[in-house]
Parts: C-alpha cells; sequence; structure tokens
C-alpha cells in the first residue's frame, strides 16, 4: 500500500512526537509507506521546519549507514514565559497559604496539561546535555520528573522516605533538612541506578535546598553525576541555600503570612 | 501569513496530539493558519482518516455555533496485545521475585515509555465513560495514573499513606489491606476532590484489591462515584478478591518461589 505525502506527514509526526530523543533510521519510514528514502527525506525537511517555525522542537538528520532522524523538544520562550506569568498568577492567589507558610499546590501539581507543559519546558532545557537518568523524591516531584524523563527518553528513578518490600536490598542515607534542619532519612533501591550514570534532579518545589542536597548525597553514595537539577517552584531564601547550580521556573519572591500576600516571578530559566 | 496544507497538517497533528480530549473550535484553526474553514475541515478528515488507519485514535466533530473537533485516543488492539506479551515475558524475569513473593517493577514502572503505553491503552477504554477525575495512591500508581489522565484531559488526586503540611486539611479513612489483614490508614486532602465528582482508580498493582477497596471508600467519605477501576497488574487469587468490576492488563497466575516461577498472562482488557 502507498502512502500520499499527505498521509506520511501526519503519521510521521504522530511518530516523531511519540518517540523524543530516539534515533529513527529513515528505513523505518521508508518501508512503513513504501516510499523512497528520498520521498521521506523530502517529508522530514517539510516537518522540520514547521517544528521549528511552530517552537515545537527540532529534528536533528545523522548521515551515514548507522545514520536517521532524532526529534528533540523545543520551547518557544515567548510563549512559556507568558504561560509562567499565568501560573505565577494561579500561585499567588491568598487561599493558597497555608499553616506554617506552605502553599496549597495540589491542584497546580494534579493537572496534567501543566506538569506536561513545564516538563516539556525543563527538558528543552537539557535536549544537548549527557542524561541517563531523571531521579526525584517521592511524592510530589513524580509526576514533573515522569513528564521531563519522557521528552528526554530516558528512565525515572524515585528516592523514597522509607523503604518498601516491593523494592529490594536498599540504600538508605540522613541528611539534614534545609528549614527545619532535622535529620531526615532518604532510601533508593540498589538496583535502580548503575554506577557513573548522569542524572538529572527534578522536583516541585525547593526551599533551602536541603531535600535535593540529600539526592546529590545519595548520588555520591551509587558514584553517579549530577547533570542537572531543575525544580518548578522555589521560595527566595539566597542567605541559607545549600544548592548553587540549579534551574527554576518561578521564584516565589515575598510569603507574607500575616497579610496573606504572596508574590511569585519568573525563576532563573528565563 | 499563509500555510500551505502539509504545513497545517502537521501543526494539526502536534495541535490535537497535545490537546486530548479537548473541543477545539474550527476558528481556531482557521485563525491560527489564515485558512478558511472549508479547507480546515478537508485538513481534518485527512488526519480522521489516517489516525483512525493508524491506530492513534479518532477525531470527533461537533457540528453547531459551539462545536468544533475532539482527539479522543484509541489504540490498536493487535499491536495492544503484541505490547503486552512484551511486557509479560519481562516481567516473569526469575530474578523479579523479592522474598515474601513480591515482584521488583521498578525498572518497569520507571520508564516512561511503557507508563505513557500503558496508560494510553487505559485511557482509551474510558473515552466515553463520564470521568472527572483520576485518583490514586502514593506512590507506584502515580506515574500511570498521569498518564491515563492527560489522555483523558482531567486532573489527577493522590490519596496518601499520612498527611502532609502542604496538603491542608484533610480526610482519613482506616482500611483493611486484602493480603495482609492489617488496617491501614488512607488520607486525601479536602480540596482535593470536589461532592459528585466521577472518579476512574488507577493503580500498577492489586493483590486481593486492600488498597482499591480503601479508595472506594474514600470515594463514599466525598459522595464521589466509581467511574472505573483499571490496575497494570493483578495476582490472580480470586478466591478473595475484594473488588468486582475492574480492567487489568496483565495477570500473574502464578508466583512459585520455591521454583523461582512466574507465569503472567493479559489480563481481562483483552
Amino acid at each position: 500500500m502507498k502512502f500520499r505525502r499527505s498521509e506520511r506527514l501526519i503519521d510521521m509526526t504522530d511518530y516523531l512526537l511519540t518517540h523524543p530523543r530516539q534515533l529513527v533510521p529513515l528505513t523505518v519510514f521508508a518501508e512503513r509507506y513504501s516510499s523512497a528514502k528520498s520521498s521521506i527525506s523530502e517529508d522530514l525537511a517539510i516537518i522540520k521546519e514547521v517544528f521549528e517555525e511552530r517552537g515545537i522542537g527540532t529534528l536533528q538528520t545523522i548521515a551515514g549507514a548507522a545514520g536517521g532522524v532524532k526529534f528533540q523538544v523545543q520551547v518557544d520562550k515567548e510563549e512559556s514565559i507568558s504561560f509562567i506569568r499565568g501560573l505565577c498568577d494561579l500561585i499567588t492567589d491568598p487561599g493558597r497559604i497555608l499553616p506554617g507558610g506552605y502553599l496549597f499546590m495540589n491542584d497546580i501539581l494534579g493537572n496534567p496539561a501543566i506538569v506536561q507543559r513545564v516538563g516539556r519546558m525543563i527538558a528543552s532545557a537539557y535536549v544537548n546535555t549527557d542524561i541517563d537518568v531523571v531521579m526525584t523524591v517521592a511524592t510530589k516531584g513524580i509526576p514533573l520528573a515522569y513528564a521531563v524523563a519522557n521528552y528526554l527518553n530516558v528512565p525515572v528513578v524515585i528516592v523514597r522516605r522509607d523503604s518498601l518490600v516491593t523494592e529490594g536490598p536498599t540504600v538508605s542515607i540522613n541528611y539534614v533538612s534545609g528549614s527545619s534542619k532535622r535529620i531526615q532519612t532518604m532510601v533508593l533501591s540498589k538496583r535502580s541506578l548503575a554506577e557513573g550514570s548522569n542524572v538529572l534532579i527534578i522536583d516541585d518545589f525547593m526551599k533551602a535546598g536541603g531535600t535535593v542536597n540529600g539526592m546529590i548525597s545519595m548520588l555520591e553514595e551509587f558514584r553517579a553525576n549530577v547533570a542537572g537539577i531543575a525544580v518548578l517552584v522555589e521560595a527566595e531564601q539566597a542567605d541559607e541555600r545549600l544548592v548553587d547550580n540549579y534551574l527554576s521556573l518561578i521564584k516565589l519572591s515575598e510569603v507574607d503570612l500575616k497579610q496573606k500576600q504572596i508574590k511569585a516571578i519568573e525563576g532563573n530559566y528565563f
């Protein structure tokens, strides 16, 4: 069965979008559509142009026998900033302030469309970094970690506060929570992470950075490397920040419990 | 700026795939491409045909002033069954057996591509069901719940074993774990779920069904309705199953600790 160009373009778009960061040999498409490689190359040129124009991503072409095409996610910076400003407006609703100065964010983190969008933004910042795995700590960072990992085509490992019978042997470390200064424990299944892995650390929220710091200590136990750190929201507490090199999408610049006021601005991602 | 048909088809495919189950008025596309609605309708007819032919999904067209087009995810049953058989082979690796007869599944659940694929399969079974929210219990079910919810365009609520300061007021219930017969606690943030919501319960693994049963009790507290129950893996224990109406993709038919043997077959989804 022969496919028309219009049909090929639609199916290839779906295929590339659902196989991010995977090298697809041109023969895969040529066989899929019983088409000549030259036609497939023309199709890919059109797709690449539209993807770049619309801020969807880009196609990398690798020449040679082991070559092919790879979809890399990208985002439109202008669209991203207006999306993040919209999120800032959502977050600064005074009804979100909980006792202790915490913010209720379940509804935001519970919205898969928001999580996907944020994950895509973070992933786009790391498409050219060597990353083998995304790590997060249970539970709030999990959805975001998966969204990022999906776009980067790498697995997710989840650090826990307690060990589970379904995890097998684990490595456990103690760390000091940055804000409460209490000693806490983190556990990771031994089978989860290979020595020498390059790890992107993801979390939803960073205050002083104690939890992220704990994950960095965990990586040392596994002789793995920190390839990057990214959080959705950081609270501004520059004087006692435990972590240096990180990416944040939103920065809480003021949480005033008495006045019930929150201020949020774009993070250092922009 | 005018767009050629080939460009429109690529961008519309991306738009529809990233906005599942959302009604998109034709004017959105007409304005986006400065094209006549009649051209957009023709484009959509081509996309619909390819989506259906390739098992990507379908487009529902709603006529009238409040009308538009809606992408509904679908899966190809044959492809799905061969994918699930591949997963069964992965799962039956004797190295997965942990003390107590538990199975190590972190690597499978940590693979975003597998989770997306499974989520898509589950979502396709519920596209015509009235669902307002997806519910799961922390932590292993979370990635799958988000994958399903993303395709269904609904939020996720996460039941926890313990309450967190960042959740605000919570409702707590006790339930009996089906396999260990112990009393356990489940907690859900009060703000998370509206009365009368139609809820799809998702989990990674179901043994006797105690945890799913606990979630059903939680829904009663919120006067919400069970719209469906779906799990990735069920362990065969028909004699003491606490839950009736559910969907499973994989059924463990035998876990023999002594012989280090596991048997897994397709679940009742097929």
